[in-house]
Protein backbone atom coordinates (compact mmCIF):
# COMPACT_ATOMS: atom_id res chain seq x y z
CA UNK A 1 0.00 0.00 0.00
CA UNK A 2 2.51 2.51 0.74
CA UNK A 3 4.80 0.98 -2.46
CA UNK A 4 1.22 1.85 -4.44
CA UNK A 5 0.91 5.25 -2.86
CA UNK A 6 4.77 5.73 -3.85
CA UNK A 7 4.33 5.37 -7.30
CA UNK A 8 1.12 7.21 -7.02
CA UNK A 9 2.73 10.74 -5.85
CA UNK A 10 5.70 10.14 -8.38
CA UNK A 11 2.82 10.25 -11.30
CA UNK A 12 1.52 12.72 -10.01
CA UNK A 13 4.65 14.95 -9.76
CA UNK A 14 5.64 13.92 -13.64
CA UNK A 15 2.17 14.70 -14.85
CA UNK A 16 2.69 18.07 -13.16
CA UNK A 17 6.09 18.87 -14.18
CA UNK A 18 5.09 17.87 -17.96
CA UNK A 19 2.41 20.20 -18.12
CA UNK A 20 4.89 22.74 -16.41
CA UNK A 21 7.32 22.29 -18.58
CA UNK A 22 5.48 22.57 -21.66
CA UNK A 23 4.77 25.90 -21.44
CA UNK A 24 8.28 27.05 -21.78
CA UNK A 25 9.87 27.04 -24.90
CA UNK A 26 11.29 23.78 -26.38
CA UNK A 27 15.22 24.94 -26.10
CA UNK A 28 17.83 22.45 -25.03
CA UNK A 29 17.78 23.59 -21.54
CA UNK A 30 14.05 22.90 -21.26
CA UNK A 31 14.87 19.05 -22.14
CA UNK A 32 17.54 19.17 -20.04
CA UNK A 33 15.36 20.50 -17.85
CA UNK A 34 12.69 17.38 -18.71
CA UNK A 35 15.50 15.01 -18.22
CA UNK A 36 17.35 16.02 -15.15
CA UNK A 37 13.64 15.55 -13.46
CA UNK A 38 12.51 12.34 -15.02
CA UNK A 39 12.46 9.25 -12.57
CA UNK A 40 14.09 8.81 -9.20
CA UNK A 41 12.26 7.94 -6.09
CA UNK A 42 10.40 11.58 -5.33
CA UNK A 43 10.66 10.71 -1.91
CA UNK A 44 10.56 14.67 -1.40
CA UNK A 45 7.78 15.26 -3.35
CA UNK A 46 6.23 11.60 -1.73
CA UNK A 47 6.71 13.35 2.00
CA UNK A 48 5.13 17.09 0.75
CA UNK A 49 2.43 15.60 -0.41
CA UNK A 50 1.98 13.09 2.54
CA UNK A 51 2.49 15.89 5.21
CA UNK A 52 -0.21 18.20 3.12
CA UNK A 53 -2.48 15.20 3.12
CA UNK A 54 -2.42 14.83 7.25
CA UNK A 55 -3.20 18.78 7.56
CA UNK A 56 -6.05 18.32 4.60
CA UNK A 57 -4.66 20.60 2.08
CA UNK A 58 -5.93 20.89 -1.14
CA UNK A 59 -3.90 18.30 -3.16
CA UNK A 60 -4.15 20.30 -6.12
CA UNK A 61 -1.96 23.31 -4.31
CA UNK A 62 0.16 20.98 -2.77
CA UNK A 63 1.37 19.79 -5.89
CA UNK A 64 3.09 22.89 -6.37
CA UNK A 65 5.70 22.53 -3.93
CA UNK A 66 6.12 18.87 -4.23
CA UNK A 67 7.03 19.91 -7.34
CA UNK A 68 8.86 22.50 -6.80
CA UNK A 69 11.07 20.36 -4.33
CA UNK A 70 11.78 17.72 -6.71
CA UNK A 71 13.11 20.46 -9.42
CA UNK A 72 15.40 21.68 -6.61
CA UNK A 73 16.92 18.49 -5.78
CA UNK A 74 17.24 17.59 -9.48
CA UNK A 75 19.50 21.33 -9.55
CA UNK A 76 21.50 20.01 -6.88
CA UNK A 77 22.21 16.46 -8.65
CA UNK A 78 22.55 18.43 -12.13
CA UNK A 79 25.14 20.39 -10.49
CA UNK A 80 27.00 18.17 -8.16
CA UNK A 81 27.48 15.58 -11.19
CA UNK A 82 29.38 18.01 -13.38
CA UNK A 83 33.14 17.26 -14.38
CA UNK A 84 34.29 20.17 -11.58
CA UNK A 85 32.06 18.41 -8.60
CA UNK A 86 31.83 14.79 -9.05
CA UNK A 87 32.11 14.05 -11.95
CA UNK A 88 29.35 11.26 -12.96
CA UNK A 89 28.72 9.43 -16.19
CA UNK A 90 25.40 8.38 -14.74
CA UNK A 91 22.26 9.22 -12.52
CA UNK A 92 18.60 7.31 -12.32
CA UNK A 93 20.95 4.68 -14.51
CA UNK A 94 20.90 7.72 -17.47
CA UNK A 95 23.25 9.54 -18.53
CA UNK A 96 24.36 12.71 -16.68
CA UNK A 97 22.94 16.15 -18.31
CA UNK A 98 26.98 17.42 -19.15
CA UNK A 99 26.99 14.01 -20.55
CA UNK A 100 23.83 14.10 -22.49
CA UNK A 101 24.16 17.38 -23.87
CA UNK A 102 27.65 19.87 -22.51
CA UNK A 103 28.58 21.73 -19.41
CA UNK A 104 27.04 24.80 -20.14
CA UNK A 105 23.41 23.38 -20.89
CA UNK A 106 23.96 21.68 -17.37
CA UNK A 107 24.78 24.47 -15.72
CA UNK A 108 21.89 26.24 -16.80
CA UNK A 109 19.41 24.20 -16.78
CA UNK A 110 20.74 23.46 -13.09
CA UNK A 111 19.96 27.48 -12.64
CA UNK A 112 16.87 27.55 -14.35
CA UNK A 113 15.56 24.13 -12.02
CA UNK A 114 16.43 26.26 -9.24
CA UNK A 115 14.53 29.65 -10.16
CA UNK A 116 11.36 27.00 -11.28
CA UNK A 117 11.11 25.72 -7.54
CA UNK A 118 10.61 29.21 -6.47
CA UNK A 119 8.47 30.54 -9.17
CA UNK A 120 6.33 26.72 -8.70
CA UNK A 121 6.10 27.56 -4.83
CA UNK A 122 4.67 31.03 -5.18
CA UNK A 123 1.96 30.08 -7.98
CA UNK A 124 -1.28 31.61 -6.74
CA UNK A 125 -2.65 28.42 -6.24
CA UNK A 126 -0.39 27.40 -3.54
CA UNK A 127 -2.26 29.49 -1.11
CA UNK A 128 -2.23 33.45 0.98
CA UNK A 129 0.46 35.13 0.47
CA UNK A 130 1.65 34.67 4.11
CA UNK A 131 2.06 31.06 2.91
CA UNK A 132 3.62 31.51 -0.33
CA UNK A 133 6.40 33.66 1.06
CA UNK A 134 6.63 31.06 3.89
CA UNK A 135 7.36 28.35 1.61
CA UNK A 136 9.83 30.34 -0.37
CA UNK A 137 11.81 31.82 2.52
CA UNK A 138 11.84 28.85 4.09
CA UNK A 139 12.89 26.32 1.49
CA UNK A 140 15.91 29.37 0.45
CA UNK A 141 16.94 29.17 4.08
CA UNK A 142 17.13 25.11 3.75
CA UNK A 143 18.63 24.98 0.52
CA UNK A 144 21.26 27.98 0.78
CA UNK A 145 24.80 28.59 2.11
CA UNK A 146 22.84 27.38 5.63
CA UNK A 147 21.67 24.59 4.56
CA UNK A 148 22.47 22.43 1.77
CA UNK A 149 25.25 24.31 -0.24
CA UNK A 150 26.67 24.95 4.08
CA UNK A 151 26.56 20.79 3.10
CA UNK A 152 28.73 20.47 0.26
CA UNK A 153 30.54 23.49 0.72
CA UNK A 154 32.15 21.27 3.76
CA UNK A 155 31.82 17.88 1.36
CA UNK A 156 34.25 20.62 -0.58
CA UNK A 157 36.52 21.17 1.90
CA UNK A 158 36.84 17.43 3.45
CA UNK A 159 37.70 16.33 -0.02
CA UNK A 160 41.10 18.64 0.17
CA UNK A 161 41.33 18.44 3.77
CA UNK A 162 44.24 15.74 5.29
CA UNK A 163 42.30 14.83 8.26
CA UNK A 164 39.10 12.57 7.90
CA UNK A 165 36.18 14.23 9.25
CA UNK A 166 34.56 13.15 12.75
CA UNK A 167 31.04 11.61 13.27
CA UNK A 168 30.02 15.10 14.46
CA UNK A 169 31.33 16.67 11.50
CA UNK A 170 30.03 14.12 8.65
CA UNK A 171 26.36 14.09 10.47
CA UNK A 172 26.56 18.14 9.98
CA UNK A 173 27.59 18.00 6.56
CA UNK A 174 24.66 15.74 5.73
CA UNK A 175 22.07 17.50 7.67
CA UNK A 176 22.73 20.25 5.34
CA UNK A 177 23.07 18.26 2.25
CA UNK A 178 20.22 16.01 2.27
CA UNK A 179 18.39 16.74 5.67
CA UNK A 180 17.83 20.35 5.25
CA UNK A 181 15.50 19.44 1.94
CA UNK A 182 14.02 15.91 3.49
CA UNK A 183 13.11 18.60 6.57
CA UNK A 184 11.85 21.24 4.64
CA UNK A 185 9.33 18.19 1.91
CA UNK A 186 8.09 16.96 5.20
CA UNK A 187 7.34 20.25 7.45
CA UNK A 188 5.19 21.69 4.24
CA UNK A 189 1.68 21.06 5.32
CA UNK A 190 1.91 21.90 8.77
CA UNK A 191 3.37 25.51 7.04
CA UNK A 192 0.61 25.79 4.46
CA UNK A 193 -1.89 25.34 7.85
CA UNK A 194 0.21 27.12 10.00
CA UNK A 195 0.36 24.11 12.48
CA UNK A 196 3.11 23.24 14.69
CA UNK A 197 5.91 22.11 12.72
CA UNK A 198 7.74 20.19 15.46
CA UNK A 199 6.39 16.51 15.25
CA UNK A 200 6.99 16.89 11.25
CA UNK A 201 10.29 18.34 11.92
CA UNK A 202 11.31 15.99 14.70
CA UNK A 203 10.66 13.19 12.13
CA UNK A 204 12.14 14.22 9.24
CA UNK A 205 15.53 14.79 10.96
CA UNK A 206 15.61 11.34 11.78
CA UNK A 207 13.96 10.24 8.47
CA UNK A 208 16.85 12.50 7.12
CA UNK A 209 19.99 11.00 9.14
CA UNK A 210 18.42 7.33 8.35
CA UNK A 211 18.17 8.02 4.80
CA UNK A 212 21.94 8.92 4.76
CA UNK A 213 23.40 6.26 6.72
CA UNK A 214 21.35 3.89 4.14
CA UNK A 215 23.18 5.84 1.27
CA UNK A 216 26.27 5.01 2.71
CA UNK A 217 25.38 1.61 3.20
CA UNK A 218 24.55 1.15 -0.48
CA UNK A 219 27.29 2.90 -1.71
CA UNK A 220 29.16 -0.31 0.44
CA UNK A 221 26.72 -2.94 -0.27
CA UNK A 222 24.70 -2.06 -3.24
CA UNK A 223 24.45 -3.10 -6.84
CA UNK A 224 25.14 -0.32 -9.32
CA UNK A 225 23.06 -1.74 -11.99
CA UNK A 226 20.27 -1.24 -9.42
CA UNK A 227 21.00 2.05 -8.02
CA UNK A 228 21.62 3.74 -11.28
CA UNK A 229 24.72 5.13 -10.55
CA UNK A 230 28.48 3.88 -9.34
CA UNK A 231 28.58 2.69 -6.24
CA UNK A 232 32.23 2.40 -3.88
CA UNK A 233 32.92 5.95 -5.17
CA UNK A 234 33.03 7.01 -1.57
CA UNK A 235 34.78 4.17 0.39
CA UNK A 236 37.31 4.32 -2.95
CA UNK A 237 38.30 7.93 -1.87
CA UNK A 238 38.95 7.27 1.63
CA UNK A 239 36.49 9.70 2.11
CA UNK A 240 34.80 9.83 5.62
CA UNK A 241 31.30 8.22 5.63
CA UNK A 242 28.62 6.53 8.40
CA UNK A 243 30.10 3.06 7.46
CA UNK A 244 33.98 4.29 7.46
CA UNK A 245 32.78 5.95 10.88
CA UNK A 246 30.83 3.35 12.63
CA UNK A 247 31.35 -0.14 10.83
CA UNK A 248 28.79 -1.40 8.64
CA UNK A 249 26.99 -3.43 11.60
CA UNK A 250 27.30 -0.26 14.26
CA UNK A 251 25.77 2.10 11.02
CA UNK A 252 22.70 -0.36 10.47
CA UNK A 253 21.82 -0.65 13.77
CA UNK A 254 21.80 3.11 14.19
CA UNK A 255 19.41 3.33 11.42
CA UNK A 256 17.31 1.11 12.68
CA UNK A 257 16.44 3.36 15.47
CA UNK A 258 16.70 6.07 13.49
CA UNK A 259 13.27 4.67 12.12
CA UNK A 260 12.05 4.05 15.60
CA UNK A 261 12.63 7.46 16.27
CA UNK A 262 10.95 9.39 12.96
CA UNK A 263 7.79 6.71 13.91
CA UNK A 264 7.62 8.01 17.76
CA UNK A 265 7.60 11.49 16.53
CA UNK A 266 4.35 11.29 14.94
CA UNK A 267 2.60 9.83 17.60
CA UNK A 268 0.15 13.26 17.68
CA UNK A 269 -1.11 12.18 13.87
CA UNK A 270 -2.28 8.48 15.12
CA UNK A 271 -2.82 6.49 12.29
CA UNK A 272 -3.05 8.84 10.06
CA UNK A 273 0.16 9.09 9.77
CA UNK A 274 0.93 5.44 8.56
CA UNK A 275 2.54 6.66 5.16
CA UNK A 276 4.83 8.79 6.44
CA UNK A 277 6.21 5.66 9.42
CA UNK A 278 6.28 2.98 6.39
CA UNK A 279 8.13 5.89 4.42
CA UNK A 280 10.99 5.79 7.22
CA UNK A 281 11.42 2.35 6.93
CA UNK A 282 11.50 2.03 3.40
CA UNK A 283 14.17 4.63 3.32
CA UNK A 284 16.77 1.97 5.59
CA UNK A 285 15.42 -1.33 3.37
CA UNK A 286 15.76 0.41 0.05
CA UNK A 287 17.81 -1.44 -2.70
CA UNK A 288 18.06 1.90 -4.72
CA UNK B 1 23.53 64.93 -8.22
CA UNK B 2 22.08 61.33 -9.77
CA UNK B 3 26.02 60.04 -9.54
CA UNK B 4 25.87 61.04 -6.04
CA UNK B 5 22.62 58.95 -5.87
CA UNK B 6 23.78 56.03 -7.17
CA UNK B 7 26.84 55.91 -4.94
CA UNK B 8 24.60 56.30 -1.81
CA UNK B 9 22.56 53.48 -3.32
CA UNK B 10 25.75 51.01 -4.41
CA UNK B 11 26.97 51.78 -0.72
CA UNK B 12 23.64 51.22 0.81
CA UNK B 13 23.55 47.61 -0.56
CA UNK B 14 27.27 46.88 0.16
CA UNK B 15 26.78 47.70 3.80
CA UNK B 16 23.44 45.40 3.61
CA UNK B 17 25.42 42.26 1.54
CA UNK B 18 27.77 42.44 4.23
CA UNK B 19 25.73 42.19 7.32
CA UNK B 20 23.69 39.46 5.57
CA UNK B 21 27.12 37.72 4.78
CA UNK B 22 28.66 37.97 7.87
CA UNK B 23 25.53 35.90 9.27
CA UNK B 24 27.16 32.88 7.12
CA UNK B 25 29.61 30.22 8.50
CA UNK B 26 33.17 31.92 7.41
CA UNK B 27 33.86 28.57 4.43
CA UNK B 28 35.41 29.47 1.14
CA UNK B 29 32.79 29.22 -0.93
CA UNK B 30 30.40 32.25 1.43
CA UNK B 31 34.37 34.15 0.78
CA UNK B 32 33.06 33.89 -3.28
CA UNK B 33 29.65 35.12 -2.28
CA UNK B 34 31.26 38.25 -0.97
CA UNK B 35 33.99 38.26 -3.81
CA UNK B 36 31.44 38.30 -6.54
CA UNK B 37 29.12 40.81 -5.20
CA UNK B 38 31.82 43.11 -4.71
CA UNK B 39 31.80 46.36 -7.36
CA UNK B 40 30.06 46.89 -9.98
CA UNK B 41 27.95 49.91 -10.62
CA UNK B 42 24.43 48.55 -8.68
CA UNK B 43 22.27 49.82 -11.43
CA UNK B 44 19.85 47.20 -10.99
CA UNK B 45 19.43 48.07 -6.98
CA UNK B 46 19.57 51.61 -7.72
CA UNK B 47 16.47 51.00 -9.80
CA UNK B 48 14.64 49.47 -7.45
CA UNK B 49 15.45 51.92 -3.99
CA UNK B 50 14.68 54.45 -7.00
CA UNK B 51 11.43 52.75 -7.82
CA UNK B 52 10.72 52.24 -4.02
CA UNK B 53 11.11 56.27 -2.72
CA UNK B 54 8.65 56.99 -5.94
CA UNK B 55 5.97 54.74 -4.71
CA UNK B 56 7.11 56.08 -0.67
CA UNK B 57 8.46 52.59 0.53
CA UNK B 58 9.99 52.39 3.37
CA UNK B 59 13.67 52.15 2.95
CA UNK B 60 14.57 49.55 5.37
CA UNK B 61 11.86 47.40 3.02
CA UNK B 62 13.27 48.26 -0.22
CA UNK B 63 17.06 47.24 1.12
CA UNK B 64 16.68 43.61 0.57
CA UNK B 65 14.88 43.24 -2.94
CA UNK B 66 17.23 45.66 -3.72
CA UNK B 67 20.58 43.64 -2.45
CA UNK B 68 18.43 40.49 -4.01
CA UNK B 69 18.29 41.83 -6.93
CA UNK B 70 22.64 42.33 -6.91
CA UNK B 71 23.15 39.09 -5.77
CA UNK B 72 20.61 37.26 -8.35
CA UNK B 73 22.75 39.73 -11.27
CA UNK B 74 25.94 38.15 -9.37
CA UNK B 75 24.88 34.51 -9.90
CA UNK B 76 24.37 35.05 -13.32
CA UNK B 77 27.77 36.26 -13.64
CA UNK B 78 29.57 33.84 -11.69
CA UNK B 79 28.14 31.29 -14.27
CA UNK B 80 28.39 32.96 -16.79
CA UNK B 81 32.13 33.69 -16.65
CA UNK B 82 32.60 29.91 -15.98
CA UNK B 83 35.08 28.10 -18.72
CA UNK B 84 32.48 25.87 -19.88
CA UNK B 85 30.21 29.17 -20.64
CA UNK B 86 32.25 32.63 -21.53
CA UNK B 87 35.27 31.22 -20.28
CA UNK B 88 36.48 34.96 -18.81
CA UNK B 89 39.13 35.71 -16.46
CA UNK B 90 38.19 38.88 -15.54
CA UNK B 91 35.74 40.75 -13.62
CA UNK B 92 35.18 44.45 -12.72
CA UNK B 93 39.02 44.38 -12.77
CA UNK B 94 39.34 41.28 -10.24
CA UNK B 95 40.07 37.84 -11.31
CA UNK B 96 36.77 35.79 -11.40
CA UNK B 97 35.25 33.12 -8.99
CA UNK B 98 36.60 29.74 -10.77
CA UNK B 99 40.03 31.93 -11.16
CA UNK B 100 40.27 32.39 -7.31
CA UNK B 101 39.23 29.65 -6.16
CA UNK B 102 38.40 26.87 -9.08
CA UNK B 103 35.56 26.01 -10.33
CA UNK B 104 33.34 23.75 -8.15
CA UNK B 105 33.34 26.55 -6.12
CA UNK B 106 31.96 29.02 -8.69
CA UNK B 107 29.29 26.82 -9.67
CA UNK B 108 28.42 26.68 -5.61
CA UNK B 109 28.73 30.26 -5.19
CA UNK B 110 26.38 31.32 -8.14
CA UNK B 111 23.85 28.51 -6.89
CA UNK B 112 23.84 29.89 -3.04
CA UNK B 113 23.70 33.63 -4.72
CA UNK B 114 20.28 32.88 -6.36
CA UNK B 115 19.02 31.16 -3.75
CA UNK B 116 19.79 33.74 -1.10
CA UNK B 117 18.20 36.08 -3.45
CA UNK B 118 15.25 34.53 -2.70
CA UNK B 119 15.72 34.65 0.44
CA UNK B 120 16.35 37.82 0.74
CA UNK B 121 13.02 39.29 -1.34
CA UNK B 122 10.93 37.21 1.15
CA UNK B 123 12.41 38.05 4.45
CA UNK B 124 9.41 39.63 6.95
CA UNK B 125 10.71 42.57 6.86
CA UNK B 126 9.62 43.05 3.48
CA UNK B 127 6.47 43.72 3.51
CA UNK B 128 3.07 41.57 3.78
CA UNK B 129 2.91 38.25 2.99
CA UNK B 130 1.39 39.27 -0.67
CA UNK B 131 4.08 41.38 -1.34
CA UNK B 132 6.96 38.70 -0.72
CA UNK B 133 5.13 36.19 -2.79
CA UNK B 134 4.63 38.89 -5.53
CA UNK B 135 8.57 39.61 -5.43
CA UNK B 136 9.52 36.38 -5.29
CA UNK B 137 7.18 35.04 -8.04
CA UNK B 138 8.07 38.03 -10.47
CA UNK B 139 11.78 37.11 -9.79
CA UNK B 140 11.54 34.06 -10.56
CA UNK B 141 9.24 34.08 -13.60
CA UNK B 142 12.11 37.23 -14.46
CA UNK B 143 15.13 35.24 -13.63
CA UNK B 144 14.05 31.57 -15.09
CA UNK B 145 13.96 29.19 -18.44
CA UNK B 146 11.28 32.55 -19.41
CA UNK B 147 13.45 35.43 -18.69
CA UNK B 148 17.32 35.47 -18.07
CA UNK B 149 17.88 31.60 -18.43
CA UNK B 150 15.99 31.89 -22.00
CA UNK B 151 18.44 35.02 -22.91
CA UNK B 152 21.23 32.95 -22.12
CA UNK B 153 19.90 29.54 -23.90
CA UNK B 154 19.30 31.42 -26.94
CA UNK B 155 22.62 32.95 -26.79
CA UNK B 156 24.48 29.92 -26.71
CA UNK B 157 22.36 28.32 -29.21
CA UNK B 158 23.47 30.96 -31.56
CA UNK B 159 27.10 30.04 -30.65
CA UNK B 160 26.49 26.93 -32.63
CA UNK B 161 24.93 28.12 -35.17
CA UNK B 162 26.00 29.10 -38.93
CA UNK B 163 23.20 31.59 -39.21
CA UNK B 164 23.61 34.74 -37.78
CA UNK B 165 20.72 36.06 -35.21
CA UNK B 166 18.76 38.84 -37.18
CA UNK B 167 17.73 42.12 -35.36
CA UNK B 168 14.86 40.77 -34.20
CA UNK B 169 16.29 37.48 -32.66
CA UNK B 170 19.19 39.56 -30.62
CA UNK B 171 16.29 41.74 -29.73
CA UNK B 172 14.21 38.56 -28.12
CA UNK B 173 17.45 37.47 -26.81
CA UNK B 174 19.14 40.61 -25.04
CA UNK B 175 15.53 41.20 -23.34
CA UNK B 176 15.61 37.86 -21.77
CA UNK B 177 19.06 38.10 -21.29
CA UNK B 178 19.57 41.63 -19.37
CA UNK B 179 16.01 43.26 -20.01
CA UNK B 180 14.03 40.93 -17.55
CA UNK B 181 16.24 41.45 -14.25
CA UNK B 182 15.94 45.35 -15.59
CA UNK B 183 12.19 45.50 -15.59
CA UNK B 184 11.74 43.72 -12.57
CA UNK B 185 14.05 45.68 -10.42
CA UNK B 186 12.12 49.13 -11.79
CA UNK B 187 9.28 47.84 -11.07
CA UNK B 188 9.56 46.81 -7.62
CA UNK B 189 8.43 49.98 -6.01
CA UNK B 190 4.54 49.62 -7.87
CA UNK B 191 5.08 46.11 -6.78
CA UNK B 192 5.53 46.80 -2.92
CA UNK B 193 2.60 49.71 -2.86
CA UNK B 194 0.16 47.20 -5.53
CA UNK B 195 0.82 50.57 -7.76
CA UNK B 196 0.09 50.10 -11.49
CA UNK B 197 3.62 48.64 -13.17
CA UNK B 198 3.17 50.12 -16.44
CA UNK B 199 4.98 53.12 -16.39
CA UNK B 200 7.98 51.56 -14.90
CA UNK B 201 7.62 48.80 -17.05
CA UNK B 202 7.62 50.59 -20.22
CA UNK B 203 10.56 52.97 -18.72
CA UNK B 204 12.60 49.67 -18.17
CA UNK B 205 11.99 48.09 -21.20
CA UNK B 206 13.53 50.83 -23.37
CA UNK B 207 16.50 50.92 -20.40
CA UNK B 208 17.07 47.51 -20.90
CA UNK B 209 17.32 47.71 -24.44
CA UNK B 210 19.61 50.97 -24.71
CA UNK B 211 21.65 49.26 -22.22
CA UNK B 212 22.48 46.27 -24.13
CA UNK B 213 22.93 48.90 -27.56
CA UNK B 214 25.36 50.65 -25.18
CA UNK B 215 27.04 47.31 -23.87
CA UNK B 216 27.33 46.23 -27.66
CA UNK B 217 29.02 49.92 -28.48
CA UNK B 218 31.21 49.65 -25.44
CA UNK B 219 32.59 46.28 -26.59
CA UNK B 220 33.81 48.14 -30.14
CA UNK B 221 34.60 51.44 -29.12
CA UNK B 222 35.35 50.12 -24.96
CA UNK B 223 39.04 50.36 -23.28
CA UNK B 224 39.25 47.28 -21.64
CA UNK B 225 41.23 48.50 -18.35
CA UNK B 226 38.06 50.94 -17.87
CA UNK B 227 36.08 48.26 -18.12
CA UNK B 228 37.13 45.78 -16.43
CA UNK B 229 36.68 42.77 -18.61
CA UNK B 230 37.96 41.72 -21.84
CA UNK B 231 36.51 44.10 -25.23
CA UNK B 232 36.44 42.99 -28.67
CA UNK B 233 35.34 39.48 -27.86
CA UNK B 234 31.81 39.62 -29.59
CA UNK B 235 32.72 41.35 -32.91
CA UNK B 236 35.80 38.45 -32.43
CA UNK B 237 33.77 35.59 -32.42
CA UNK B 238 31.61 37.14 -35.41
CA UNK B 239 28.46 37.32 -32.65
CA UNK B 240 25.16 39.21 -34.03
CA UNK B 241 24.97 42.46 -32.03
CA UNK B 242 23.16 45.59 -32.16
CA UNK B 243 26.49 47.03 -33.71
CA UNK B 244 27.56 44.40 -36.03
CA UNK B 245 23.28 44.44 -37.54
CA UNK B 246 22.79 48.11 -37.43
CA UNK B 247 26.09 49.88 -37.70
CA UNK B 248 27.91 51.94 -35.49
CA UNK B 249 25.99 55.33 -35.73
CA UNK B 250 22.69 53.54 -36.40
CA UNK B 251 23.19 51.93 -32.95
CA UNK B 252 23.94 55.11 -31.21
CA UNK B 253 21.01 57.02 -32.61
CA UNK B 254 18.83 54.16 -31.79
CA UNK B 255 20.35 54.28 -28.03
CA UNK B 256 19.45 57.57 -27.85
CA UNK B 257 16.00 57.56 -28.79
CA UNK B 258 15.34 54.60 -26.05
CA UNK B 259 16.82 57.03 -23.45
CA UNK B 260 14.05 59.58 -24.74
CA UNK B 261 11.35 57.15 -24.33
CA UNK B 262 12.16 55.86 -21.60
CA UNK B 263 12.15 59.65 -20.03
CA UNK B 264 8.35 59.75 -21.71
CA UNK B 265 6.65 56.91 -19.78
CA UNK B 266 7.79 58.19 -16.82
CA UNK B 267 5.29 61.48 -17.13
CA UNK B 268 3.27 60.79 -14.74
CA UNK B 269 5.83 60.59 -11.60
CA UNK B 270 6.76 64.17 -13.14
CA UNK B 271 9.83 65.62 -11.42
CA UNK B 272 9.67 63.04 -9.00
CA UNK B 273 11.46 60.51 -11.65
CA UNK B 274 14.71 62.46 -12.42
CA UNK B 275 17.15 60.39 -10.95
CA UNK B 276 15.42 57.38 -13.04
CA UNK B 277 15.29 59.66 -16.43
CA UNK B 278 19.03 60.34 -15.20
CA UNK B 279 19.55 57.15 -15.10
CA UNK B 280 18.57 56.39 -18.32
CA UNK B 281 21.13 58.81 -20.40
CA UNK B 282 23.71 57.49 -17.68
CA UNK B 283 23.18 54.03 -18.92
CA UNK B 284 24.33 55.29 -22.53
CA UNK B 285 26.90 57.35 -21.66
CA UNK B 286 28.72 55.59 -19.57
CA UNK B 287 32.20 54.37 -20.44
CA UNK B 288 31.95 51.03 -17.99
Amino acid sequence: MFRQRLTDCADAIQTHLDHVLSEFERLPVVDAMAHATNGGKRLRGFLVLESARLHDIDPKAAIWPATAIEALHAYSLVHDDLPCMDDDDLRRGQPTVHKKWEEATAVLAGDALQTLAFEMVTRPEVGTGDVRANLAASLAKASGAQGMVLGQALDIAAETSIVPLSLAQVTTLQQGKTGALIEWSATVGARMSDSDLAPLSTYSKALGLAFQIADDILDVEGDAATIGKATGKDAGAGKATFVSLLGLDEAKRRASQLVESASDALSVYGNNATALRDAAAFVVARKN
